[in-house]
């Protein structure tokens, strides 16, 4: 299989990080998309993914596959226990619901600040924008830091006991938080601890 | 186990469509949730749910999960085939991948215009607008029904050839589309007809 993505970006480390925990890494070969340069919104990318994001994943029948949420899916049902997405049905629904609060309040709200409230990629690639939505996402981050800090009170993951592809969305979040400039709050405590904890996991140390 | 809701709202549909799908519709006990009142930002119910949405499912042991791709996944992992979320990981990859375009492209585009670009649900409960961004997002959910129309030229359904929880996804999005007054192009041939068919299935006809 193939991966279209863009080194460092937020969401392929998504992906290369599932890729490492399920082992399955070095099955993959990544071709780069220059993003910052507008190839993503080229023709022939678009036949790829119309929505016009990386990463996308390419099967060797040539199905291919955008969203990291689907992405990770497809990766985890492939090989060995569904580690990442869960196995019951309890565990399926509680790692989809915190994936989804995960993308939307953290990683996609940070996104939206950094594209519409900053220079974001640039003046080529952000050709609309509206920064009083970009400011109101990044309140929205800050307080999904405040959520997921709450939650990590309770328990080591996520979702719970086991670590789960919640916890690689709102990691890269973070590091996309980082990025764009957004402070997580000195108080998080629990996120910065269990940050600790996901940054020596070695699909991310090594 | 029950459900939290509001009937006739399009969330709540796509959840109330998957468990008839499924044939455990008659399982559930429902429990109206006043959001256009705003019983939903209530203490007691952002203990079920924090990020103050319905539908809410709720099991025997007290666990809440939301979020309706959550709430579908674990309805779906729960009795028979996983008929609507897909067998193999390529089922399972594709259907994720175009769930999540209806839900983003379409349903919440919508939803964001509803609540930013018109009165919504009235002042009570839209304490916070931002009409600029919620015509941006109606442009884009027009954009996506052409794009999933360009999708139903070539298959009978969004993610092939049997129906699944995108459908139901894009489905309750074109609901709401009416009702917030998004109209879809005429032109859009094909997913008018994929909608007269989705809508004559016993879990949406009967
Ligand atoms: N929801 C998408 C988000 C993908 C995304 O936004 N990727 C960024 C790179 S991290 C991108 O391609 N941006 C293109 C642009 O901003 O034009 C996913 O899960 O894959
Ligand atoms: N992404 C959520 C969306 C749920 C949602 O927005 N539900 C609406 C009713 S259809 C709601 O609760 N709105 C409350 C509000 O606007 O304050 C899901 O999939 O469940």
């Amino acid at each position: 299989m193939k991966i279209y993505d863009f080194e460092g970006f937020p969401n392929p480390a998504r992906v290369r990080i599932a890729l490492k925990e399920k082992g399955l890494f070095d099955q993959v070969e990544f071709i780069s998309v220059n993003v910052p340069e507008g190839e993503h919104r080229k023709p022939e990318f678009l036949e790829k993914n119309p929505s016009a994001t990386i990463p996308v994943l390419e099967l060797d029948d040539g199905t291919t596959i955008s969203e990291c949420s689907a992405i990770t899916e497809y990766i985890d049902s492939l090989a060995g226990e569904q580690e990442l997405t869960g196995e019951s049905p309890k565990e399926r629904g509680i790692i989809a619901m915190m994936q989804r609060r995960a993308e939307a309040g953290l990683l996609d709200a940070v996104g939206t600040y950094f594209h519409h409230a900053t220079p974001g990629l640039g003046e080529a690639i952000e050709t609309y924008q509206c920064a009083e939505w970009g400011n109101h996402q990044k309140e929205r981050a800050v307080s999904t830091m405040r959520y997921l800090d709450g939650v990590l009170a309770q328990q080591p993951y996520l979702a719970g006991d086991a670590f789960s592809v919640a916890d690689i969305t709102a990691f890269a979040g973070l590091s996309f938080a980082d990025f764009a400039g957004v402070e997580t709050p000195d108080d998080c405590k629990h996120l910065a601890q269990w940050r600790t904890n996901v940054e020596a996991r070695p699909s991310i140390a090594c």
